[in-house]
């Protein structure tokens, strides 16, 4: 198998610098890769390995071009470009259809023929699995819960509440949608459970990670937008709203009814707060917490303190606790010099 | 199906304002909700829906009560009564009775004539099943656990080293009751692993959430005591103590030996180390880390930076590292201008 | 069964200043426990439980065992002596070798005659399990996945991507190893999807907690080397290198291609930023987000502000949005004094 460059440049739509009939078989890195591999160049960081690369041929941009010793492939995006050329490169086996004579197919639940469905799954009544859904081992999926085309449920994967989930979604291990979430109202010594009623709506293409939870809606739906990608371990709560094409990294923690605007971006670790809004484009950085909402669109926030040596972070740290009373004392000296 | 408006208040022992014979059969939101539908209002930030809502009736209080334009259901606490409502609205389909084919049962396990066990549930020697327990597809039961009396896990929950549930549990998906958790003694060049003997005791009324941990006892047992509330992903190391009632939020980690009092909140993503004691009544709020002791009950707490523009956060984060230096001059000054 | 304080002091290779034939057949705390139980004291703030201590004997430092009423088990390391005791006195059970008839394994996976398959496990094609091997219920085991001898896989465990696990490896439930993890390219509006071609090596001796997470790498491999001790909901980002002995506890994050080196401690709730170096021996305490590589050995770090009752911190925090204001204020006051 492989490509020759003059195939992948076409394909990719980008320019080729070098003998067009090597064969590409493979990727690599710059500085690992060798014959018949194909690597690329965007991050300046790993600029100082280009030169010495062993690599068949690089993608990176116009600027990078010149340097490049080996066939170059020159892209305006050469990481996006990356992604394409690995996907024709290692082309995904398609599972075979059918169904696993282990699986538990509810008789009330629709299966395309075209599906594929793998050892120990559990699909209840009203279930509908669309042509080429993958559903790999041990998932479970509820009553009149809707899968659509070409979605795949790498494993153990669990939906409930009727959850519908769109066309090419990827759902890694151990992901569950549509649980109850937290909903209590404080009665008396203890809490009244709300019950939850609501489901969780997923557009197309949404990636979801490992061991991350989706609540179900508490009267309508948590609505998860067409191109989300979320990470692993990420928590989304009930009636949460994630607009479109939103990139959501690992351990993130998402309260209740928040709603996240479009093409925004909430990097590792980062709480928002329920009830506030958060408007298109918005970037947020590691483990900041969100606790207003944000209406400028396309803007950065942040939260936290720098890292520090503990020994020096103790003494800082001390002075945290008295940052009000020292503003007071600096107010205080120049009303005194003023004087 | 439905209920009268009068059947409804005279069981939740509210007062009506309006139509008593008129039937509700569902619940909705004030700005969403339609015919036939009741709703509440408990947060004052809906109240602007409130006059043009088409609900057929509200929960709420006597003082919004003047402003309802349709039938009123006086409460002093309409978010926990419109909970009671939802139960009564929508009362949970009990499940037959019964065991699955697929279901693996250990002959050594007592297992109610009243219990119900789904898909691939597996349930290990001197395990007991209480009455009316719902064991939800694929859980897994190990040796000598308990679960009491109309507890339902709902899918794919882990429960192992002996450990006893109590009465109405309600536990989601991916949670994991009893692993062995971190326990490391620093030897030679490496960790000696110190094997976990103890279990979890979990009393009445505890809610658990998705994909939440909760670590066995080193020696003694980990406790949560009764109506305690845990949401999702909340991890809950060897040996920690939550005192009755109190309500965990998602993403919170508590360390090994820290006991939580009563009626305690911890808000989302917040960390407590272990061996440390809060008192009961204590709010946490969200993301703070609680590095020691809290002694006065009914006391709120908390930790972390504000949120701020990325660029004005760079400016501000800098000087968080030369607090120290900058209180000292303060002082400086302060002893020059009192010369 | 049981020791006698003889043979407990031989084989951990420890002084005995106490009676020698006594038997021990439990462990406890010295607080709770009592006849014929073994504690340990290491951490001072049990010291005061030791005068009036119901056990029949304590392991601890010549310093303490002074003041120790029972048999005293005089070590250099109590707590490591301690651990090692637990397993003399309560050795594991040894699941009997074979396979569960309800367990699916591929014919063309190799599973060695001493391991043991639990109920329900998937092995798929290419998989080896080797001698002493202990995977229990619902473990899914994917194609060309390894794992070295006497390994335990508790339950539920996920391993994807040809994964190489060593040699007594101990993995809780609910663990996922070789999930794709976040490799995405900006692209047009949305992002391109780079498929994730690596795999995760992980050494001899290594524990992962519940529900944690470890992605396979992009292209080349994440690595854990040997002894290294992951607690629970770890995630653990594409092509992370952890070297050996290195210690990580609950809730951490580690983002892609970060490397942390040996006998490190991150304690709960750290976040680690992608693409960073920490060098050998490093602590970072609790919640405290690592954003830049830290390259000076030993050192220990710290990030975050001090807890504080929240009437006060509100006070504090309005100030740490003006601290570079304060700053230059402060800077004005001492020229203008200076002059």
């Amino acid at each position: 198998m492989g490509l020759t460059l003059s195939e992948l440049a076409q394909r990719l739509g980008v320019d080729l610098r070098g003998e067009g009939d090597r064969v590409i078989t493979s990727v690599g890195t710059l500085q690992g890769g060798g014959e018949g591999a194909l690597g690329f160049l965007a991050n300046p960081a790993y600029r100082r390995y280009l030169t010495g690369t062993r690599l068949s041929a690089v993608l990176l941009s116009a600027e990078d071009a010149a340097d490049c010793p080996v066939a170059a492939l020159v892209s305006d995006n050469p990481y996006a470009d990356y992604a394409r050329a690995v996907r024709l490169l290692y082309p995904r086996r398609k599972p075979a259809p059918g169904v696993h004579e282990s699986a538990l197919i509810d008789p009330a639940a629709q299966i395309d023929a075209g599906a594929s469905i793998a050892e120990q799954v559990v699909v209840g009544p009203g279930a509908r699995i669309a042509r080429g859904v993958r559903l790999g081992p041990a998932c479970i999926i509820g009553e009149n819960v809707s899968i659509g085309e070409d979605s795949e449920l790498v494993a153990r994967v669990t939906v409930l509440a009727a959850a519908r989930i769109g066309r090419r979604a990827c759902i890694q291990p151990g992901a569950v949608i549509g649980a109850e979430g937290f909903g209590l109202a404080a009665s008396g010594e203890g809490w009244e459970k709300v019950p939850q009623l609501g489901s969780v709506v997923i557009g197309d293409d949404v990636d979801i990670g490992a061991n991350t939870t989706i609540d179900r809606g508490a009267l309508e739906d948590t609505v998860i937008e067409d191109g989300v990608r979320i990470d692993n371990q990420v928590q989304v709560a009930h009636n949460v709203f994630i607009g479109a094409h939103t990139a959501i990294a690992g351990c993130v923690g998402i309260s209740g009814s928040a709603r996240i605007g479009r093409h925004c971006r909430l990097a590792g670790g980062v709480g928002v707060v329920g009830h506030l809004e958060i408007a298109d484009g918005v970037t947020v950085t590691g483990m900041s917490m969100v606790t207003r909402s944000i209406s400028r669109p396309g803007t950065v926030w942040s939260a936290g303190t720098p890292l520090m040596e503990n020994h020096e972070w103790r003494r800082n740290a001390v002075r945290m606790k008295q940052l009000d009373a020292q503003a007071r004392r600096l107010s205080g000296i120049e009303r005194k010099l003023l004087k």
